[in-house]
């Protein structure tokens, strides 16, 4: 209810309580069946837990008010698996979690979360990019102020702005997706990282494979990494967080980008800009004060995540800094903020492809506002054909009082400059108002757009 | 599930989404209630709603959804409020969320939520320094090596520790009892601050008093702060935040402060130091690997919140920074993190009452440890006995090297001091052994617990 | 170079590295001649150290490199400062940094350092919240729009955003002065926080009162207080470090006060909104680019450091988690940041006192935007009009549709109501058109700004 | 003085305040020789500029007092620089920063000095690195407690926990290098990303290349890429701020990973465990009070940079969220902050060098602590071993009383179990004392070491 962005999104859905139980689950399952694989669990065993391990069939409250207990909700889901699969089977309950450790299917769950979250994420940025690129290819050449430090600076195109958008989203793309193919990893490294309590049962069960520590491990991890799609990492990571950081950053930058767009459809829409406007949906957008109000929620969301995602993704690095071979606190301060990260971006993203594909854009309104100021947005240009003549330092200070003259008189630039003793060299009459038209200074914006998404 | 250090807390239950429904249905009725007192509403219909305005009577979950539509849930809250009240009263419904604006519901709403969840804070500091207090008490005169960078520096007092812990939390417990005592006011201020909308109704119905402008404010914001029981604030806050920025750096400070004493007794508790131990409850602590751990889970969820809220305030104090008379997302950012800074401190802090309460603390480990390095804590004494004769700098590099003879000889102070030819002007004998005592040199630890928490 | 908010500001001077390094030497003499004052320190040797310590005389850059071997620059420092003693006088020389402790040094300078800083912020604030209720009173009836969501919403006056602007400056301001009242304090404990080492320098000494523990550390505490001016704690706070969060509290408060000012400068100030603009100076703002610009330099600098404040501010109070008697780690990393606090904020509060003296006004544009929208952001005042006939959700549907019609039309919105057949039991005619007057819907506003800073 | 961690290091210098203007300097040299390379500049004019741009022939401190007037340094650097450039030649002076804008220059001149940290800092990961396996292979055997939640765990071997200390610098250097290789960007945009300025002087020079937008604009970039030896972005990025915000990333992880090593030195080096040590340097790690002290400076300057980065880096992806094309603050918050974690995270690589190089492993401090506990580290061993006979859950529960037993009567694990009735089904003698023995259960301990760093 206090986090509009992701209501409803299916970001929520892979990120909730029952997600992350799931996914623990099938860590368990899966380790179960990567045992079997070697021969040290039996398949029937393997098969009886993977199908009783599911979520519906636990209490999930009964689980998270046990957590207190162990500071982690693994101690008591293990137990509840163990009854559970034992009721079908009392053999096969003995083969849960065998050999394992807490952090071994916490950490596999969460990143079993993590990778179906940033597959939506990466699903979702990328057609928010193809509706931006669309965009910028239809206003390849719609006129814009260029806007810096909040005043127009000099005229741009929209298509540029939306290329740039575009631009920005892709790179959140690239690092998400990176993220995905270097493969988020299996945890298995047992109680301190040394996966001494898989090898010992498989010793126990007389496995002489596990005499070959090296290859059996190799077995396993492969195995495990097979049976959940992750990838194997290069040691136990219990205590070496790159995977938990790394999330954090894909995704608070994701958020940084997906909220400079927000930033900007917000400041393009005031009602004095009024350049662009988000989608009209009936319903959306109302007030519950005022009637006329149509506001800018999509904007609004996304950037309410914006500000939230990197601050807990400096958490998240931070936590990298963890004492021994499993902190007591820090390893706990990942799994709140990591969930938060995931729901956030995903939400936002979500939202970004239906504001994006529905923007509506107003080019009467923008070149409207390059009116305004009498098209003081090309005394840049103007100064440099005055240079050469002046000298730079003198063409800038006379255009300073030129600009000052329209703001004040009300009169447009090529007027003014027409009328003024110390402009000299510039041409005259049309070819004047020509050089004064913002339209006409729009530099290599059209060429870049082509670059970036080509031709319409 | 994933934050284990809040799960079935009291501070869960005062934040969660029911609780933050009811408190906005709390502040949509106490607002009937204060119109109702001036007279601009029928105290009947001020009844209806309140008697109607519950939670359990609403749908949590689509509202949460709808909450999307208009980036807050207040919007369909109202809506779903009214049909409820026009159920028993259409005429009642007229007069639900009259003149008001949703950032007055969410606001009040929240500052009811943070009141009741200070108040659970409060009183867990409280008791949590109770309990500090009688171990300052008790080991008054317990000695201990006192620790800087890493290791053993010169003795101290368990005492004097305890008193240390106690008082940061009475710290914390100034702060968060000056937040309550300024009082978390109401928020009244309409569709941008300037009660306007609640004034028109008043005018609409004909109430003289609201010609006389600053009075019938008066009686609107002293009425609806006596019927929420917050109070009034000085001038509508919907972009003036100093209320939830206080709430920020309030609650940050006491995990701050509760995640001090869960870091020393983490350090103090670890398997080759065992000073002190946490409470031991049985089934507390396990490990799904390790039959002989009994982990320190208390000061671990202590911990995990500590990480974790200086952040999310950081979040609460930057949305200061909030354009216009609402900003589109600044303001919908602090949401979350409120909350979460909420239940996370609320949790720390109730986890901290056992804690203190139970803490096991081993006077024998403490002088074992002082025991380990053949008494070198002391050698600052030694220093400043040896000073006048040697001047100070010689004197230290005299016990330095002193030291270096200790560790490598394994032969306590006080033997080499008396076999070193240049050791001049020290008592000798058992007068030499004294002085080289630990628990003689606890300087004004004793005094300082004295003064903090009187004699035993 | 990279700081301009703070670069030449006095603030920057106060919290300079030489200013720093004679915090640290002041501290070092007021410990002499709080010994002295004591009589364990001959007053004459206290004398020559006060003289002689002076920053000028020491090699700050060959002091920051020391630093690197004790991890803090105090043990340099010392040797220093006891040469340049031993210089004048060496038996002078022997009752530098007598029982004392790097920490106790440099957080005393640091409390100086920050006492300082936060007086200069305090009158800055003090004269930009004068400012801001001049601008209050003289704007009390000067209507603009209200605008949140980044939209119109019903009008306001800028009087009252200029009363909440002072207002946040003054809860600034308070914040400020607590701290500053409450008493930064020495930091006073030796080695390991239990004032051992000057105990056993004053018992070398025969000083008899060293057996009154209690009682000579109460002279020693308050003899160091009242030497540097700043308080007496109840205990010593090498790892209870309330005095530091608390600074980066206030400061981060205080520069999120500032940037909502400069957010809204910004905004207001818009090419296309021009409510307000900067005091206008010879040669500030300008572009290395554009002729015709003044760029809001001011709330840009402001801006600037209400961004990062509040993050490094963050840093101070996850501090409070700091292990043992002092951390190997978390101590050190205060300094930087509680620098950076303090100088970027007292930048930040010098430039707001230039910004709000000079604040340019334009009641005409703010008229000009109001009508922009065919008063539309009166809609609310007519939906409760119509309220009573038409029932409150039917009126709010019927303006929402007159506000489309207004929107397409470019009508205002009296001529659009006057003509709507469904629009009953409204005015006509002049009134109205005066129904529909935004100057007349300024709700409590007025009423408000006289509250907060009296009539003009 | 209060940043130790960086103080006289190689990174320190590249990127201080004169570093930065030199940076600045180059860039703008370098864009007057990259016009010069395409014909619009003369040749001689591009040479004078790049002779004249030494940062030493300019007044540092008077830009930075200046740069306040235009919220920027660039302003007054592009006057001095002209003003330097026409002693020499008034006609070259023309040419300095032709169709420029400020930000190409800061933005050009961050990513110079970006690049060179960069550089120091993926040298000293590496050189940190392979002292790290260097001691990987020597301690592959070496067997130390593995600690979780403070507690020891399971045997696990020094070996290991340097591979893993190795991968997390492996994985901070492919961070690192990666930045590298993808090549921070030249900026080049001109006023307000379109270049049109660079295009207009090209037309004024009547440049008839200037009429193929695309064609002008790729041989501009390319060359200003070249002479910087930076890369060519797809887009300017004046307010498209990936290649900052993928620093803050790079940077953070960095202290991440290195404040991971620092924290298990500083726990492994406490008085009490003592298992490892930094080395050993006359002078270094003094106490001002404590003779005896030998502190562990260089994980704890290490570990002070790992505590501040984090937060500033959530500054820098903070500001990807920057309105328009180019922002009023947020552009200008990243400076600082920028420079911050560059300097620090080279101060605290350089540092980690020493530290990785020297450090000294003490095995019989780690088998001794094994002992401490009377073997409880191979309970999971044991408790496996029973689980065939007894089942999991009760040879857990068994195991659980009899590390209680050992716990509390001091008699190692091999003794009690050989003595407890219910403990069926283990060897005897000899036998039995083998399978307790931490040394041999270190599970893959040593294959995984083999694989990250070979054999010794």
């Amino acid at each position: 209810m206090l986090s509009p962005v992701r209501a409803g999104t299916p970001g929520e859905a892979a990120t909730s309580d029952e997600a992350w139980l799931q996914a623990m689950l099938d860590a368990e399952a899966a380790l179960t069946r990567a045992q079997a694989g070697i021969g040290t669990v039996p398949k029937e065993a393997a098969e009886t837990v993977t199908r009783v391990a599911r979520a519906e069939a636990l209490d999930l409250r009964a689980l998270a008010l046990a957590s207190r207990e162990a500071a982690n909700p693994v101690v008591s889901l293990v137990a509840a698996l163990a009854r559970a699969v034992a009721d079908v089977s009392p053999e096969a309950a003995e083969y849960v979690h065998r050999g394992s450790t807490s952090q071994d299917i916490l950490d596999t769950g969460a990143m079993l979360v993590a990778t179906r979250t940033l597959e939506l994420i990466a699903a979702d940025l990328a057609a928010a990019a193809e509706s931006l690129a669309r965009l910028a290819r239809e206003h390849r050449d719609t006129v814009m102020p260029g806007r810096t430090l909040a005043l127009q600076a000099v005229p741009t195109t929209f298509g540029l702005k939306a290329a740039g958008w575009r631009r920005l989203l892709l790179d959140a793309h690239r690092r998400i997706v990176a993220v995905l193919d270097g493969g988020l990893p299996v945890s298995l490294g047992g109680a301190a990282g040394t996966l001494a309590g898989y090898l010992e049962y498989a010793l126990v069960d007389g496995d002489e494979r596990a005499g070959d520590t090296d290859g059996y491990v190799g077995l396993l991890l492969d195995g495990f990494a097979a049976e959940t799609g992750l990838a194997r990492p290069p040691l136990p990571w219990h205590s070496l967080r790159t995977p938990v950081a790394d999330l954090g950053a894909a995704l608070a930058f994701t958020t940084g980008a997906l909220g400079k767009i927000a930033i900007d459809v917000q400041t393009l829409g005031r009602t004095e800009v009024a350049e662009v406007a988000e989608p009209s949906v009936a319903g959306r957008g109302a007030s519950s004060a005022m009637p006329h109000k149509r506001n800018p929620v999509l904007a609004t969301l996304i950037r309410s995540a914006s500000l939230q995602v990197p601050l807990l993704a400096a958490g998240l690095t931070q936590c990298l800094v963890t004492e021994d071979e499993r902190s007591a606190g820090v390893w706990h301060a990942e799994w709140s903020p990591l969930r938060e990260c995931l729901r956030l971006t995903a939400g936002a993203a979500h939202t970004a492809v239906e504001l994006c594909a529905g923007l509506e854009v107003h080019p009467g309104r923008m070149r409207d506002n390059l009116a305004l100021t009498g098209d003081q947005v090309v005394t840049e240009r103007i100064a440099a054909r005055l240079a050469p003549r002046l000298g730079r330092a003198a063409a800038k200070r006379l255009l300073a009082e030129v600009a000052d003259e329209v703001r004040t008189s009300g009169r447009p630039l090529a007027q003014v400059l027409a009328a003024h003793p110390e402009a000299v060299g510039l041409p005259t009459g049309p070819e004047l108002d020509r050089l004064c038209e913002p339209a006409r200074y729009t530099g290599a914006a059209g060429a870049l757009v082509d670059r970036e998404v080509g031709r319409a």
